[in-house]
Parts: structure tokens; sequence; C-alpha cells
């Protein structure tokens, strides 16, 4: 299933090249008490859920998905987390160009995963704004991971059990000597979509092409099979420091071509099964 | 006013030696829905349930403060910022262990400032429950700020107008070689408490003595005027990355004395006009 939200806060699933409204669905989660638990309600009822948007879909209004602007596939996560020097072409290019790149000492497990802010995430119709003209800011196109239910300390054997869906994620970068969890915090620098693709749609996530092409040239193309650290181990050893929680996206890292965008310019990212997505760039 | 979480999500103000339960003034919030803006909605709306607050307090039931457990007094922030290097003398001791310590280069604005998850934070009466007993787990005491208002791009002049008070923080950190927003995000590693003293009562933030002793023996003192970026500072600058939500949380940096902690340790941490507070050591 192919799960979004649309427009002003409305929830969807995706049918061929339509949405249908099943914002209704919603009514089937428990009450909202203040203060709420940390993780995103929906993922976290996500079986329920999909009941409910089975249900309503054949009488929902719909509309053609050029019509509609998807927001982030995941609207409250606890956190987000990246997944550095992951792909092997990737840390080349950063061990080519150290004057842009900066740390690139090690591999994941010696650099560490990171956070971005919770603040920064949007989705493929709200675009990504720039700040700091005057630096480089660079697409990274991930796969993106969701995670379904609480993981603490799981094994790398169960690993993959834990996940909710997939969708593509822009791991945008403002270039420069600062802490990653600053660098890659500003506001929209976490695009996610354009919906969330259920997991039992994706047999084998760690086979995935995927691609980034910028105002139509290909900038980024590579396979998940690439990854120095699997989806798996990295939900694993993530769970070892803390515990993942319902709507906790992890990008899981880029592969090379990594470049810079610059406002006018429109990004187009794909990966497969899971839809595609043009995200423009424009000033903050 | 201070004011707490405490026991099963109830709201307290602080009277003297006593909390009263005020838990019924959040009926003035508006309705929650799902999915929520980030930000903390108390905070956001500080203001109006203090006049609840003020108005429930009188009939309310009291505890004794020795009787509850604290929570952390913000439930729902969107992130928890901290700020590295930012006392000297915590700088000359990290460069005088970098075997350690590790990244010690450069300035606040050179090193950025960094994120803790949101799920690593407890209250002072939860306790911290390390994980990896082979590794050092540090204590860190902080000024903790927490933001009252959306800041976004602000002033340095006006930086203070967007703080809704303030608590004792402590940044628990895991040394090694990893980036620091893993190793600061364990479960329960960011401790705020025990209550949160709204802005009004805290004249001048940047003259307030903080100290920490483990188990009775003195460990961390210093004053914030010791702070090599200010307050105020550290909140214009930031917003320039990103927007500041009510609720946010920024622990502003410790002092020299860091030092491992085991099981079975007591913390205990004050500061001018906050309180104290006593914090287990346990394990995970």
């Amino acid at each position: 299933m192919k799960i979004c939200w649309f427009n002003e806060n409305r929830l969807g699933v995706v049918a061929g090249d339509q949405v249908c409204d099943v914002t209704t669905a919603l009514n089937i989660l428990p009450a909202v008490r203040y203060p709420a638990p940390f993780g995103d309600m929906l993922v976290a009822h996500l079986d329920a859920i999909r009941l409910e948007i089975e249900r309503l879909q054949e009488f929902a209004v719909r509309y053609p998905i050029e019509d509609v602007s998807f927001l982030s596939p995941v609207a409250n996560p606890s956190k987000i987390i990246g997944v550095p020097v992951n792909y092997p072409s990737h840390v080349q290019e950063a061990k080519d160009n150290l004057d842009v790149f900066k740390h690139y000492e090690g591999g994941v497990e010696d650099q560490g995963l990171f956070l971005k802010a919770n603040s920064s995430l949007v989705g493929s119709g709200q675009g990504v704004r720039l700040r700091f003209p005057e630096r480089q800011t660079h697409h990274e196109i991930e796969l993106g991971v969701v995670i379904g239910k609480s993981a603490n300390c799981v094994s790398e054997a169960d690993a993959l059990l834990y996940i909710a869906g997939y969708a593509i994620a822009l791991d945008m970068t403002v270039r420069g000597k600062e802490d990653r969890s600053l660098r890659k915090s500003v506001d929209s620098y976490s695009v996610l979509g354009p919906w969330l693709t259920t997991a039992d749609e994706i047999a084998s996530p760690q086979t995935l092409d995927l691609c980034l092409s910028v105002n139509g040239t290909l900038r980024q193309q590579s396979n998940t099979r690439n990854m120095l650290m699997g989806i798996a181990r990295q939900i694993a050893w993530a769970s070892t420091f803390y515990t993942l929680l319902p709507g906790d996206i992890i990008m899981t890292g880029t592969c090379e071509g990594v470049g810079r965008v610059l406002e006018g310019d429109v990004m187009d990212a794909s990966i497969d099964g899971l839809g595609s997505m043009s995200v423009k760039v424009l000033m903050s």
C-alpha cells in the first residue's frame, strides 16, 4: 500500500495515477492525549489503519497525482537518523575532495549515526528552501526506512521485521566544518516522499536502483546493494544506542554524484518500487 | 512559576516544599489533533496555562516534593540541542585528555551545535540507565534553556525574549569516536529537571552558579558567566539554521570536572534559582 499526506493534512492512498482521500480512516486512532508518548501515532497503528483505508478506498474522493501537493508521508517522527559514508563510491569522492567534504575518516561504525532535526522534514511538494546561499548545499538521495514498532537492542536477524515501509529521502546538506547534525538540519533539508510504500511491497530492499537528476541531468545513480552497512545492521546497531520508535526515519546513506543545487533547480529522484518525486529548490 | 510533570503524567506547580497537582489546567489547551505541528503544546500556550494554574493552585491536592517522582518538565520537544566546548575550563581538560575526549578543535561556531534524540529525554526521578558498561559514560551539568515561541533568524538583541524558562540539564555522554548526536542520545542520557522555572524568575541567566556532585563529592562547579558563546548568541545563531519551536531545549554547554559515573552512583545537581535534583545511575 502507498500511503501519503497531501494538501492540508489530508491522508491519502495512491491507486495508479490517483490519490484517494481516506482522511476519515484516522477516526479509528485512539483519542490523542497531551502529552503524547514519542513516536508517530499513524505508523504505530498501521495495520488497523490499512484495514480501514481498504474499506474506505472504493468510495473515496480521488485526485490526479499531479494535482496534489505531497507532505512528508510520516507526520510526527521522534527522530530522523542519518548514516554517513555508506556507499564506497561516495566515500571515494569525499576523500578526493576533502576541502569540501571535511570529515571522512573511518567507516560507519567509526563515524557513528547522526541526527537530523524533525523541524527540517518536508514532503516532495514543499520544496527545499536554501539558506546560506554563499555556501554549498548538496543533494544526497537515499533510501528512507520508516520504523514500524519499538526496537530496543534487536538482532540483525530480526531487524527487517521492525520496518513499516520505505520512501525516497533527500538528505540535503550544507557543506562546512560544523557538526553534521547542524548542517543537515536546516528547515526543509530533510525531504521524504512522495509516499510511504509499506514493507510488504518491497521484497528485497537491499537490491533497489536509485537515481537523482538535477534539471534533467543525471547526477546520482546506484543500487542499495552497494551499501557498506546494510539496513538490518543499521537497525540492529542503532537500537543498541537508543530505542527506535514507530515513525522514526533512517536515511540509509548516499552514493557518488553528490553535488550542489542552486535556486530554481529541480531535483528528480526515483527508487525502484517507491515512485518518483520532483522537488523544487527555492530560496528561504 | 515552577512547573513540573510528575508521577504518571500529572502536571504540577511547585510551592515551597510541596507540589500542587494542577493537571486539570490542561483542559484549556486546544483540542489535540493528529498530526500535530512540531513543538510542545503546553509551552506554546504557557501564558494561558499559567493563569489557569494560578486559579487552580489554592484548592489543588498537594504532595511533599520528596514523595513525587519528576518527569522531564518538557514533555514533547521537537528537538534537543547541545552546545559543545562552551566553557574554557572544559575545553582545556578535553585538550589535555584527547584520548578520552577526541574532537576538540575550534570553538562553538567551528564545531557547530549538535542534536540529542528526543527519545533520550527523562526527568530527574527516572534516573540514568547506563549502556555500554565497558565504555566511559560521563556527566555534564548544563543550564537548560527552553524555547517559548517560534524563533527563525532572530537577532541576538531579541533572543532572550524567546525563552520560556530554564531547568537543570545533564548531557550524559558515552565517550568515543562516533558522532556526538549518537553518543549523547542513548535512552535516558538527557536529563531535564527537576522542574521548569519560568523566565520571569531568572533575571540574569548569564550569572548563575551551577554545580554537580557524585556520591557527595563535588565534581563540577562554575558560573554561567563563563560561557564562551552566551545564551542570546546561541539562540540567534541556531535560528539561522533551523526554526526553534516551543519546547525546544538547548543544553548550553558544560564546565570542567566532567567525569565517569558507574552503576549505583548518585548525581546531585543544582543551579541558582532552578532548584536541585538527585539522579540515580542504574543499569539499562
